[in-house]
């Protein structure tokens, strides 16, 4: 495909597709999403295209100056030969080749250099890495890449799939408590069941769980089969459901009814999630295996947020440890993701017992900037110097660090020894990492393809801070 | 009207509506907007309504509760008697009586005593007081009620009225840059009268104008009618123009292309409007007034921004003034509304010649917190004491405070006379007007019916920094 929306199209019914480009910009993101390989015709390693495959493991060949790619037409020409839309091709991340066809497919391996170099890199470094990862499969291949624990497991994607997404809508849609508890009750054994998944693939590695975040009309259906369809199981009139759907829509869903607002205004979700977090853990122990539990309550603005969860959860927790007779350890922290939590952050630390700094909402709140709008300007920022680089791909140091220096520091004026990370799309970028490492993170939490550039790069911020390395060109 | 889409609707229509609620909440904003009058049952002097009714000057009546209102049936009882939807009832604000029919209105008139508290007022604050106003009868009220300038005068609202908005869509469907600047040389009269009836209105009092900035999408059509009608006026297929609309809609605009971003993809526009404001000030300036001009820029993220548009403006008043013979000083300042601003003060002063806080943004972007949405978990928050106020109406002192005393301090650090002001609607009551006496600003500026509370409201902070009134109760 030439075009992201065809490629996101076609990948929801269920083909492979390969995107193939002259280049890609942030409005392609969505793109290479979908894609099982990216194709540039420009571009480099630090290109696009480069930078964004990396972080999720996709197969993606950049720079290949023989294409002469003509999206418009929907196809490209290589040494005399077009290719158009539809036609299989076949590429080889490893060697940059582009094979016409449908050649056999192997799973990559990391050979031995690549250990001894990763060993290098963990004997120097002080930072841990922890990854992101929503489901056992992903926790398995963080492991398998080294990360150290989890530092982000969103929970709202394990209502997505299957039945689980008829019984979130059910809750939605409920018009009194009586009703989304209901619902609750059926998601909690399946929540459960996630979240011990977890814990068994971890076996001791802290995994920070995250509650629900999204707004809820995410999780609503769209089109009209689908409000037709809720509308009988949840047996409700179909104009009604779509008067509901109109009314959770919002202007500005990413500062709108979503994060701990969400477990405030419903306590029922926070309980339900604390629960099934408490009960798989003591499940997980029970088998004799060590668990290290720490949830994260998401978009805190003020501390008495902090502590109107908290206090659920804690009282949760002592219901199902008396209940089960098997008390599990466990941390309550939050997210730096909002300005107002950086500049109040000594505050927040009288009650959170760990931050990790949400940094793609955070460089959205801090510029003002629409990760999701900003294609339309963000491309011509950088290209005219406006901006040195995108600072969703690049930690931007001299606004979002700024803020995040002054969280570090007030959170530890309150609490010494408070755990500090940081979860965003930065913790696996190398100038990004190091920044933490001068910050004096904990941890960087990144994708799990990430977690080996990550533990790279905590090595040489712990180099450079010893002089080993200078720091940049200017300084040698 | 019981309710406040049903208030806005008729108002549309051309009705007088009454806004008749047991009370308010933020959620009714739009609907006192629309109301000639307010009229709860509920309330005291500080209650939603009453607040933001006084804002705007609008006639309102809170706690009368023999009232028993049920917006459900749309009918109020009192004493025995229902009113019903529709029924013309008359409300007057000095004296709290409410009466069945159309009493004859008058004008209220400040007495004598007020003009003898304002002045002992005016003789002891220290800082300025201006207003908010985008046209001459706004100018010429704001001075009515002491007004010294105009601390925002919001350019978009000159182009929503009548043929303007026709003018704009033509600008905004232009597929090229010569087709939008055809339709900036129609709208660039228009914009010139604009500012001369102003500066003419203020007489040499300063002046600031803030530049284009709310998303394009805002002045774009949505229904079927007016769709077709633009699309035979800019002969362009209606289908063409539907999806162009359709390209403008995003996702967060309140994050998106909007403020100096607009001004910055399309410098035509910036071009426009600094040629409106500079021919304007040369003419009335040639009638023998004078004209102090400040020039702000929106939605600054980085210094960079702003570089990029003084370059722009200072060019055009270059031309003009060349051209017409004659050269009016101005100022170049910005608007301090993104919490990158706020932490990047110091480099934004390089290029700043004043600061003006934009509170609502500021607000908005510091808490992650939608005005348009919170409407469906502030008045919980409020309620269940999760937030002291609704930091809408009452400055958050401990958090976007927070911001705007860092900036202060780093702006000054940069340009030791920075001139530094506040515009958002926090400039009219009366504990954040304080707050900005502590933080050494220059100037509030708010809706021109806030002004005589401002001028009391800074009197008092100069009073109590004097330590003539004690501050709180609890240091008495």
């Amino acid at each position: 495909m030439f075009d992201a929306d065809e490629a996101e199209t076609l990948k929801k019914k269920g083909h492979d597709v390969i995107l193939v480009r002259p280049e890609t910009s942030p409005e392609d993101y969505h793109g290479i999403v979908a894609a099982r390989a990216i194709l540039t015709a420009r571009g480099g390693m630090t290109s696009h295209a480069a930078v964004v495959a990396r972080g999720m493991g996709k197969t993606c060949v950049v720079g290949a100056k023989e294409l002469d790619v003509d999206p418009a037409a929907g196809r490209f020409r290589v040494n005399g030969r077009a290719v158009k839309r539809g036609q299989v091709i076949t590429v080889d991340g490893t060697t940059g080749r582009v094979i016409l066809g449908a050649a056999k497919l192997v799973t990559p391996k990391a050979g031995k250099e690549f250990a001894r170099l990763m060993s290098w890199a963990d004997a120097k470094r002080r930072m841990r890495v922890r990854a992101n990862a929503d489901i056992p499969a992903d926790a398995r291949r963080a492991r398998e890449f080294g990360a150290e624990g989890i530092g982000l497991c969103r929970t709202e994607h394990m209502f997505f799939e299957g039945d689980r997404i008829t019984l979130m809508r059910e809750m939605i849609v409920a018009t009194d408590e009586a009703g989304r508890r209901k619902a609750l009750a059926k998601l909690l054994p399946i929540q459960r069941r996630d979240f011990e998944g977890i814990f068994e693939v971890m076996d001791g590695l802290p995994v920070t769980i995250r509650l629900l975040d999204p707004p809820l009309h995410e999780f609503l259906p769209h089109t009209r089969e689908e409000i037709a369809a809720l509308a009988k199981h949840a047996k409700v009139p179909a104009p009604q459901l779509e008067k509901l759907i109109e009314s959770l829509r919002e202007a500005n869903p990413m500062l709108g009814h979503r994060g701990c607002r969400l477990g405030i205004t419903y306590p029922e979700i926070t309980e339900m999630q604390a629960q099934a977090i408490f009960e798989a853990a003591g499940h997980v122990a029970g088998k004799g295996k060590k668990v290290t539990v720490e949830i994260m309550v998401p978009l805190v603005a003020d501390v008495r947020e902090l502590v109107n969860q908290t206090a659920l959860i804690r009282k949760v927790a002592q219901e199902v440890f008396h209940r089960e007779g098997r008390a599990v350890p466990y941390l309550i922290g939050t997210m730096i993701e909002l300005p107002r939590a950086a500049v109040t952050a000594d505050d927040i630390a009288k009650e959170a017992e760990f931050f990790s700094f949400g940094t793609n909402d955070l460089t959205q709140t801090t510029f003002g900037l629409s990760r999701d709008d900003a294609g339309r300007f963000l491309p011509f920022y950088v290209e005219h110097g406006l901006l040195a680089d995108d600072p969703f791909q690049i930690l931007d140091q001299d606004g979002v660090g700024k803020l995040i220096e002054m969280a570090v520091k007030l959170g530890r004026n309150t609490r010494r020894d408070l755990k500090v990370g940081i979860c965003g799309e930065h913790g696996g970028e190398p100038s990004s990492v190091k920044f933490c490492h001068r910050t004096g993170m904990n941890y960087v939490s990144c994708s799990p393809f990430r977690v080996p550039i990550a533990r790279l790069a905590a090595a040489q911020a712990a180099l450079e801070e010893a002089g080993v390395v200078s720091r940049t060109r200017a300084t040698v």
